[in-house]
């Protein structure tokens, strides 16, 4: 449950459930700063845009984003130009 | 550079650049889905909140997930409750 950014940490309660990365619309990764003492890691879900604060300890998410680079295709590796 | 996701991808360009992680605000790691084949990695960043676009194909992104977790400090696990 991210909260906004004006109060200290974005995340007030951390998730320990196991979330699908095929459920995962979104994840961002926020470094510790000044105005929150902790790495905080929150995934928005497809379904209904939820977002939920997962804990930056475990190894989940590692595998979220080897399971996000799995799912990623043989294709060019050419960027699109500007 | 990203683009407003109406536009298949967000990132249109994709900086080869070396990041460093500690100038990193924010890492928005977007999955591959039906609006964009491509795995998606944005860092916005601290001083002018600029969002550059990293190639998740890179050890960079592994490396700043790293360095995130270097800089955190040894604090309580326990999440704050709402």
């Amino acid at each position: 449950i991210p909260l906004n950014r004006a109060s200290r940490c974005s995340c007030i309660k951390i998730s320990h459930q196991p979330v699908n990365p095929k459920s995962i619309k979104k994840l961002e990764v926020i470094p510790k700063s000044t105005s929150c003492p902790s790495l905080e890691v929150i995934a928005t879900m497809k379904n209904n845009g939820e977002k939920i604060c997962l804990d930056p300890e475990t190894e989940m998410i590692k595998n979220i984003l080897k399971a996000f680079n799995k799912k990623r295709s043989k294709r060019s590796q050419t960027p699109r130009e500007a």
